[in-house]
């Protein structure tokens, strides 16, 4: 069990980690070489900037990776821990670096939580900053029991999901989901430079959401990409000759050469599918309208102007948001009746129908819209 | 002065529109081949179905760019409105097909609204999606005083920011901000494509916003795309060759050069620096901590660990929440008091530096902290 601990880098996980170890009851001990950084995080309450007295039971080591295997060869020279673990975005270098040079690599687990906020610094820390989030262990050949078995633990005190892989598969899928992409909005940001103040006028939500990760500290992501540098570069690689495709498709479709157009537009339709399907089949973030757990309420409305508005205020009184409006069907066709059909827990749902009929709307109940009826459905969520 | 409003088009931009005049006392016509969109629009609040006894001061089409000109010529042929503008991404296309054959081209103004919503048809609609959103007109050199004036006072209905610009002037610009960049975002998502179901534990938050834009409907988007193709393959165009010099880089840190290799980080350092530095010269969608109309309000706090976690707490509980914090700041060096400066807009910071010195806290007064002073940043916001 961790009684003690101590996190060694106090930016934005690091003191995250200890402020989520405090809560529990673990013993904290910060290591920064930047004072002010120890500091801050003291007086957030993550714990305390008193060295151990003997070794903790494990020590988070929360720097970039190419500094993984020599901060933990120096703390192992000092007795800091009894385990190791790491939170670096890369890991089979590390890895690599680790068995070659680390005084006891066997005391060692990589660790790579998916979590991050846009601010870093121990001032954005917040001790949820896992809750519900993968975390990822990549223990090496060395690897023992022990060292594992407290890397679990932290992540169970960190209100974390633990997943297990090799560190060679964790890098050439971070290459896929997180660094490639990273890089390629940081293009995509780039090609705003040195154009008019104009162009500002003409950047939605749309860009600023594209170009978030681009935000990133240039420093630290060069230390990550150039610890993946050969699994990104294969990704890139791939995506060049997407690129060059996709550009061969917009060039006739520039040209308006009758004879290729018609297969360009198939071609960048089937470009712009694969990017929906995708995405499609990542599971929701949090569960959304109509999904497994969610029960339906259908209410049959009055054809009259500002009906629907009415319901959907009703509704929200009753904690049913406008997110959990899945469609208006027209189950007896267009002339008929128009119905409207919330998605939520079943508890919640049931709460729902019950208010909305108390306060006289027209319940369906559930038997009467059968599943077997295809619905017209006008602005599902896109 | 419209008092009278046509929407071709009953989806999210055109119901959204239709909500925001409606509210402002404009009798508004609601128009789509989809009789079950009109009817939710309607039902929404957001106008009649019924067709107009006589010609609408202005009708807003809001179809995709490929079928602008053909809807303004058969809705000029019927003689709907007295003037015409629309909403759709790309404009240059549209207008040369409006000049060159809709009955009255002078009568039309073309217009683009920078805002949209992830989800899509009338059910997503709200009447401030254009709250202070920049607008775009594009006059073409036919384009009547009377119809521009139209579209300009429903900029205003709507609260919109206006901005004119040459149609192909406007084209150029979104096939950077908007485009390309959802082409890129389409490649990156597609890359997930046939990977196995564990590569979804490694997709975190920076993933999902920088793939968002590629959840759009597909022939929508193709549509938009194809009428804008010349102007987007050269943006790709150059992207590729950004990308070309990128995987260079790449494949020299990937094989441990060591000859190139601390030129290849530092091109690799510059390309995401570049990113950094325009992304940060775009203004703040919202005024953040310490801009130009924000008062600091700062507080001394004592060395004990969790005094800023209270004094956090505290200053929530008066409206001052974690995003207010700009940095905690050391003005007398490493060894002195250590500093909290908050900031937030003028009328707040008062109060807030009022209630704070009420419950105990020690706040700063203004003049105690001199600007030339250097502070010491540590969590900056990143």
């Amino acid at each position: 069990m961790i009684r003690t601990l101590a996190v060694v880098g106090t930016g934005l996980i690091g003191t995250s980690v200890a402020l989520a170890a405090v809560r529990r009851g673990v013993t904290v001990h910060l290591l920064d070489t930047d004072a002010s950084a120890v500091r801050t995080a003291e007086l957030l309450g993550a714990g305390t900037a008193r060295p151990p007295g003997e070794p903790v039971d494990l020590a988070v080591l929360a720097v970039p990776p190419s500094k993984v295997a020599d901060v933990l060869s120096e703390q192992q020279a000092r007795g800091l821990a009894r385990s190791y673990t790491d939170v670096a975005s890369v890991k089979a270098g590390p890895e690599r670096e680790v068995l070659a040079r680390a005084p006891r690599p066997a005391h060692f687990v990589g660790g790579h939580p998916m979590a991050g906020r846009e601010r870093s610094g121990p001032l954005a820390a917040r001790p949820d900053l896992f809750q519900g989030r993968t975390w990822v262990l990549t223990p090496s050949r060395l690897t023992s029991k022990r060292a594992f078995d407290r890397a679990l633990e932290l992540i169970a005190l960190c209100g974390g999901v633990p997943a297990v892989m090799q560190s060679s598969a964790h890098d050439e899928t971070v290459a896929i989901t997180s660094h490639a992409p990273h890089l390629m909005a940081s293009l995509v940001a780039a090609r705003l430079g040195g154009r008019s103040p104009v162009t500002a006028l003409l950047v939605g939500q749309g860009f600023r959401d594209a170009t978030r990760i681009a935000r990133g500290e240039a420093r630290l992501w060069t230390d990550i990409i150039e610890t993946n540098a050969a699994e990104i570069a294969g990704v890139l690689s791939a995506l060049e000759s997407d690129l060059t495709q996709l550009l061969t498709a917009m060039r006739d479709l520039s040209a308006r050469d009758p004879r290729n157009r018609a297969q360009s537009r198939r071609n960048l339709t089937a470009l712009l599918e694969r990017g929906v399907a995708a995405l499609e089949s990542l599971p929701a973030p949090a569960p959304g309208p109509l999904a497994a757990d969610t029960a339906r309420v259908d209410v049959t409305i009055a054809e009259r102007p500002g009906e629907l508005a009415r319901l959907l205020d009703t509704a929200a009184g009753y904690g049913a948001g406008p997110d959990t409006v899945a469609a208006p069907v027209a189950p007896h066709g267009p002339d008929g009746p128009l119905v409207i059909r919330f998605g939520l827990a079943p508890a919640e749902a049931a709460t729902l129908a019950e208010k909305l009929a108390a306060a006289g709307w027209d319940v369906v109940r559930e038997d009467d819209v059968p599943d077997g009826r295809a619905p017209a459905l006008v602005g599902a969520p896109g």
